[in-house]
């Protein structure tokens, strides 16, 4: 498949480059050419196109990543709301999660991925069970997906976890899979040391929930003395860097760790807000150059897949609780979204337009009242952008979704269908 | 007009009424019949209806009620960001503002106008200047429109506020007008008691931007002594009630003279965080009752006008803010973007889907992922709702916007066309 796209606003998010007026030219699933139209003219070997597409003066961009979420939980949007994390969790989230099949996390996988692609969503990174099903069906779709290990106390052991990195880092070329537990919280030192011995065996990084609330932190405290990040960086989790998802109650420490080790910041501010956790404290570790990217947690918490809301959440955010209006710009934003978060799970020819990266990319529409006038594009991407926005979503040089249709594999209604009669029969049992 | 809406999931917005699976009749600009397609076969004297429309199974609502904004501020959008209030108001934005026509204001409230129809944003309540082209804007488009005065030290007198609340009360069905003046951190004493002196006179409700930081706060209270809320209703302001916009750093006593006098809070979440001005306590005026809305405060501030973003902002903001993950349900919360906004700017008639109310409503998309599955609409709507959702936008039964394309008698492109050429000429000037 060759695609060129021409008459474009190019953001490459290449570090130092403004909007590129021009075009990209796309051979399978690479970027063979990003430049301006006289660059362009003077290629060669031009190609018979499989399309050309005219952007009319729209953007292009690498796609969104969303760097933390549960795909499958869209099963339990607007389920349990407006209730304190624990109870979420233990009360609501667990009983109803025992009750999945494989199937059913196929269904509600397929669901997010349609979300995703509404959203120009291009990659994610997933923590979840079953993990069979989940790459099934971003395989299936197109859609990429890094899948993260989720071990606790509840389930899993480290020979799995194991086994699936091994597994899936051997799919196929859009999944691929990073060693990570659930939480300190929910997992006995035992399996956290395994875990860490397993890093260190692949020296591989190590991806978890941390900090997400103060509750959780006193409790690692009381238990190790530590912080959650002190603890496990204590027992050698972090050698070969990694990540950790909400990250709300860092000390400086904690965030000295962060930067001293490579472990990568996912900062999910609509759930963190929903469930009362806090805000985390994002121009601090921009200040200190931490690695950061934004995630959505998933629909059972947020409660939709939608990176305009977190990146407009995360600049605001930091705006009110420093104060300071001027914190976290459009521009820092803007590469959390995208190229943080392509580096942060390990997707390192996702993360910007360039020559032989990958095809990865989305066109916003400006053509909309919400885009007018054209100030300043970055800032009315961050600050006014909206799903209303996204005209094409491409994955790995396949346009999955295009002015409101999907091209999934599966139709959008049945998968609609699915996920009612699902969680109506979990519901029941 | 005669229009038939069918099998369609009605939130009516009436209260102790659930979701109503039936139709909506719409006859010369008003609802003439909501209720089950039962109901509706018995209707003797059916019309022959201009059109008929197969909602399929998607939602009819009241539409969303913008209850504090400045539309033709659209032509600072990206224009002045990451700045503090003071900074922001008088270097950049009272600067550009002194360069426009009445012609830039039509062109900017349309470019507005376009962007509250892709949101389910059927009415505005409007601060600005030089309000006959404003006016003129919606009155065109079919837009409903409120103008409230906007008098202040460095504009405007008490006599042309008198003069607009009698032409512009007089003006067409589509456009009514409000007592109210900018603040009272620009408004010097003498015009406030000549303003409230006009209150007495036609017995009305005033409204103004009220304790928007904690600077202008202390400010009134070295001049007066009193807070803004206190000092306004000592000069008898808000005899016959009124309402503030953003009222985010409210005292008690504030809190109860706004119950005791009538008087709306409307509260701008996005602004108030771009700003970095502070979170406004909602449980609390829910909890005591408090008359609420919900407003963008324009493009200048916030930076869109996103009725999903504020609804989700306002309930998201308390949680995190008290905390407490139960605060300001979704129900509150619909409430205050429909019916509390429609009352907060006296539109009494077009709060709720009833016989003889306006027909001023919207359908929104569940055949979205977003929206999937439908474990509770309305958390949907408030939690994962986006302008995506929005399929028809419907003012006094016209309908201006319906999949994605605007009926306003201007055409889009040139709207797009006009904000640019005039914020490049302001930007020489």
């Amino acid at each position: 498949m060759k695609t060129r796209i021409y008459n474009a606003k190019i953001i490459t998010m290449v570090k130092g480059t403004g909007i590129l007026e021009g075009e990209v030219h796309i051979k399978d699933g690479r970027i063979s050419f990003a430049g301006t139209k006289e660059e362009a003219g003077q290629i060669k070997d031009t190609p018979v196109w499989d399309r050309e597409i005219d952007a009319c003066g729209n953007i292009i961009m690498p796609g969104f990543k969303d760097a933390h979420t549960h795909s499958a939980m869209t099963f339990l949007r607007s389920y349990a709301d407006d209730l304190p994390l624990k109870e979420w969790l233990y009360n609501r989230v667990f009983p109803m999660e025992a009750k999945l099949t494989e199937e059913d996390i196929l269904w509600y996988s397929r669901l997010a991925i349609l979300e995703y692609l509404t959203s120009g969503i291009t990659a994610n990174f997933d923590m979840y069970m079953k993990n069979e099903a989940n790459a099934k069906a971003s395989e299936e779709a197109g859609f990429r997906t890094v899948l993260c290990g989720s071990i606790n106390d509840f389930g899993g052991t480290v020979e799995e976890i194991e086994a699936e990195y091994k597994h899936f880092n051997n799919y196929g070329s859009l999944i691929s899979y990073k060693l990570g537990f659930h939480a300190e919280y929910t997992t006995k030192r035992e399996i956290l040391e395994q875990m860490a011995a397993l890093a260190e065996k692949y020296k591989a990084p190590v991806y978890t929930h941390n900090s997400e609330t103060m509750e959780e932190v006193q409790g690692c405290i009381e238990r190790y003395g530590m912080t959650p990040t002190e603890f496990l960086d204590s027992i050698g989790m972090f050698n070969y860097g990694g990540g950790g998802f909400h990250c709300v109650h860092m000390t400086d420490k904690d965030l000295n760790i962060c930067k001293e080790k490579n472990i990568w910041i996912v900062t999910n501010p609509a759930s963190n807000l929903k469930l009362a956790s806090g805000i985390a404290p994002v121009q601090k570790m921009l200040d200190m150059g931490i690695g950061l990217a934004i995630g959505t947690d998933g629909a059972a918490s947020n409660n939709c897949l939608d990176m305009f809301r977190e990146m407009f959440l995360t600049t605001a955010l930091q705006k009110v609780s420093i104060p300071d209006a001027s914190a976290a710009d459009a521009s820092d934003i803007l590469y959390m979204a995208t190229s943080g978060g392509a580096l942060a799970m390990g997707l390192t020819d996702c993360d910007t337009i360039e020559e032989g990266k990958c095809a990865d990319l989305i066109m916003l529409d400006l053509h909309q009242p919400n885009m007018q006038p054209l100030n300043n594009i970055a800032k009315n991407i961050v600050y006014s952008g909206s799903k209303q926005n996204v005209k094409m979503t491409m994955v790995a040089g396949k346009i999955l979704y295009e002015d409101g249709k999907f091209n999934i594999g599966t139709d959008a209604e049945e998968i609609y269908a699915q996920a009612n009669e699902r969680i109506e029969r979990m519901k029941r049992q």
